[in-house]
């Protein structure tokens, strides 16, 4: 069995994102830490507590950081809708959250199960920075780290040079990059175009005629109207489930290397920018692995696969 | 009676600060907590407890952050000798630290005492700075925070432009300053000259012929030498007491005021620099008060009174 | 017919370039401005006036400034070769530098012939930028400008994030990107992979067996080593001649689109990278036309007809 | 007799500076060159030349770069009227400005007395910087250069790090400090308090009854209102003229020392800061004379002789 920390700042594609990962065969989510990120955590808070119960499922949500470490926090309500979930107004879950601080139940869960668990982070690096800092030894804990966030060498989405989750907070990804732990780097790039569920597909999961199906669709509505007519984009973009599929199932990454990747933190035009040292012109030992190319209809089939078998 | 948390990279002026606190009438030191900064957090929990032990005090020492949130630690041997402490290579103290975390022990007993508690700082503020992200709900639970730290509109210690406890960590520093705490900031340059203790003070100290007093200049042996040979300053500064006179006794203040005062986290050249808005040009609201000027009799009367009560 | 000042640093690709201008059709060069760059400016000049004597052309040659103008020069002898023209030790050209100032010159130019003159820039953009400061009349007075430089939303050469003209003087690239000038940007990625000259190319030109063909092979021959072992690539890269070929020969552009496009002139991690506002998210107006495609069959042909007509 | 080169952004402190210098005996002022800073560069060239002929004289005066070199131009019209001679509205001047650019026009006077000129500064170094970059012999030719300019280890005025001179262009300010150029800097400090001219001394010169006294009285009345009202300070401050007795005068200067002095051009919030590193933590060679303070009642004097010879 695989064990998994999610940490998130739950809006509609981690919704999808957290879905794939307690319906997937043999995986066991031991918790899901909260984030300020696209929504303040109470809301983050309760979006993945109602994905869990939607799903079935009863892994605990724990709430952690309520604002970057330097920044003041930016919300993406235009994206995701002013719930994070396109405004479906999903009914209050049922439970509560866990009472425990987020970043201190993702060290207690690394150090109870030393080495088992992957980390998959779907939001700014925020509560992964505190839990660093405050619990060194967590690095040589964490079987591996799944990072949604960055643009390898291409342009950003919230500015012209960085991705949203690294640049809502430079400084903790700057932290958690030169940690030393164990991490592969999934970029917003690897969601875009092709990468988009387009219309066929959207209507293919909307056929499977499952509450779960319709809800993947639902709650990001209004992402894809978004996404079409801001960022003239094909379809649905889900950055998060992308980075989960890659965590869940390794052949969807078709090429990846390591290099020396560092984060902008002292710019305010290049803020947040993962600068990937693809040749090695730093002199730098590589600290990530970057994920450069998925097999895009096998990721698809992933999520698919998660939908039908509900 | 006031209670105090003592949050410090103990090295020798570290030292005299807390022998201070833990002696001056009606105040009860809570808790210490140990940061990197002067010394590793080892070497600095070491010497806390070994000063505590001597003042036959029983206050806790607790752990905390062992190094800066972004930059890397740098050390101050040159100043403070290889054990912080003057090289005096005083015996291993009796009791362990405590189990607890420093952050999160600063956290607890701040709700454990709600308003109660004055906080002083006195090394880099990267546990403080944790503390205000883990728990945003201790800025309206602290009673008063003194820092030791930062230069206003004059010059730095470490570089032209800042003192050695922010920049250390001025990202950290940063966080507090902009935190909403109620705070007041001793710079260094409040020691300096006139407020290093001279030959005939020195001499006053060693006359009293008491274990404590000796301790006192014993550990700054390093310190002295450094002091008068690098910075050509007349004789025993001591940034840390200077600050704790300022907690414990508020009259040892003569010119104080409320600024904006915030802290360069992003040119090299500034880094760590306290910039105060004297004359309010940046129309943003005061968020410290910064001390101007001291009565430097007082102060050091405060220091010789507490030794000779021994 | 068309009027032509080139700013260049000159070293072995901008030999190829300014041989192209030289040769091409209906184009006069009005003069060629040298740039402290590749090389310092006594050799770019040295090498700049043997080529045009090598051409059988007059145009002047001014010598422009010495160094950038915030930043301490840096060379690139590794690339080019200790004499900047892959160590062929060609003799000292017959006439001397023309003895009016590089920027003087160009500002001279520019007043004589408004609106007429086209600009190509190959090297570190100093020199212009000081021109417009020194005369902010000359914006309304280019034609157009063609510059050889930056790297459009892709990693860079020099650095992850930088493209070696802009590095080297990127306060310099800003005064330009942002003066008004009509611009249009050719990065160096357009003279990567396919369009380097390969083997077959080369021995194309050395079969023309004509001393201007065997001199835009041998003056590059230590670039084509460096960028095969070095960079990987798989042959002769030609960013200045594909730069001055899209300014020759509109019709080489098979994709470009005009955007705000600035220079990062703060951090260290990102100096001198051209940030492509692509997407428009910073609501700025467009300032720089960028090409982001070439048509690379059309380029190869541009200069084997330029070599053929020998 | 000694030559001098005047640099100004010429308003009303500028032209008592101007005016101190056109009538100190034994000087000879070989041209005023004009830079944007105070007021447009068209504006200040008309105040000098408004000053220059109330005078008698005859210095020409070449209007030099208008705005700065990487920011925009921020006027201070707020402090000196505008027109930027307190709103006097005095009459246009007859001579226009000479036809050559301010920056060509102080290098040939540079190369034509080579070892000779005296240059002061009174406001931002644009023109100076461009200057070194179009002509880096004149280092060596240069007799010595005083700059209006900086706060030494102490707060700024337009911002709590910078004085306004080297905040309107700190890029120009950073070239020159590193140019080489035998220089000396008089901080704005050195024209605060004491060194403003008190009730007492205006009634002084306003009792001198010459049309001389009244401008300088006249020229800055917006001045000493700002100053008092916005600053709190006690009169007319006159940075210019304080800078321009130190150069006039020496022994005006009674505290003054060499550092290595940089200028923060990379930070938002330490922008244009002047930081002298006093006491040699950076291990760089000095490169500046620093001014620390003046006699106070001396350069009062050398005003009031100035006036008083009229
Ligand atoms: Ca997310
Ligand atoms: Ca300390
Ligand atoms: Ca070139
Ligand atoms: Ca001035």
């Amino acid at each position: 069995m695989k064990r998994l920390w999610i940490d998130s700042d739950t809006a509609s594609d981690d919704a999808v994102a957290i879905l794939m990962a307690l319906r997937w065969p043999g995986v066991h989510v031991e918790g899901v830490s909260i984030v300020a990120g696209n929504v303040p955590v109470p809301l983050g808070s309760r979006n993945a507590r109602y994905t869990i119960e939607l799903c079935g499922a009863d892994a605990p949500v724990y709430e952690g950081a309520s604002r970057p470490l330097m920044r003041e926090p930016v919300w993406a309500y235009f994206f995701h809708g002013a719930d994070g979930m396109g405004e479906m107004n999903y009914p209050e879950p049922k439970r509560g959250p866990a009472s425990l601080h987020g970043v201190l139940a993702m060290i207690e869960a690394l150090r109870r199960f030393p080495g088992e668990i992957t980390l998959v982070t779907l939001g700014p690096l925020t509560n992964l920075a505190l839990a660093l800092r405050l619990a060194p030894d967590i690095v040589s804990l964490v079987s591996h780290c799944y990072i949604m966030g960055g643009a390898a060498a291409t342009l950003g989405n919230i500015t012209p040079a960085a991705e949203y989750n690294i640049w809502v907070d430079p400084e903790a990804a700057r932290i958690v990059f030169h940690s030393g732990l164990p991490m592969t780097m999934v970029g917003w790039e690897l969601c875009r175009g092709e990468a988009n569920l387009n219309d066929a597909e959207m209507a293919e999961i909307r056929a499977l005629n499952h509450p779960l199906a319709d809800f993947v669709l639902d709650c990001n509505r209004q992402a894809i109207r978004v996404n079409r007519e801001w960022l003239h984009e094909p379809g649905l973009p889900l950055p998060d489930p992308v980075a989960m599929a890659v965590a869940l199932d390794p052949d969807v990454v078709t090429r990846a290397s390591s290099h020396y990747v560092t984060v902008e933190v002292s710019s305010d035009l290049t803020r947040g920018m993962t600068v990937v040292d693809e040749r090695g012109v730093l002199n730098q030992p590589p600290n990530l692995r970057v994920v450069w190319e998925i097999d895009v209809r096998r990721w698809k089939q992933d999520l698919l696969d998660v939908l039908r078998e509900s």
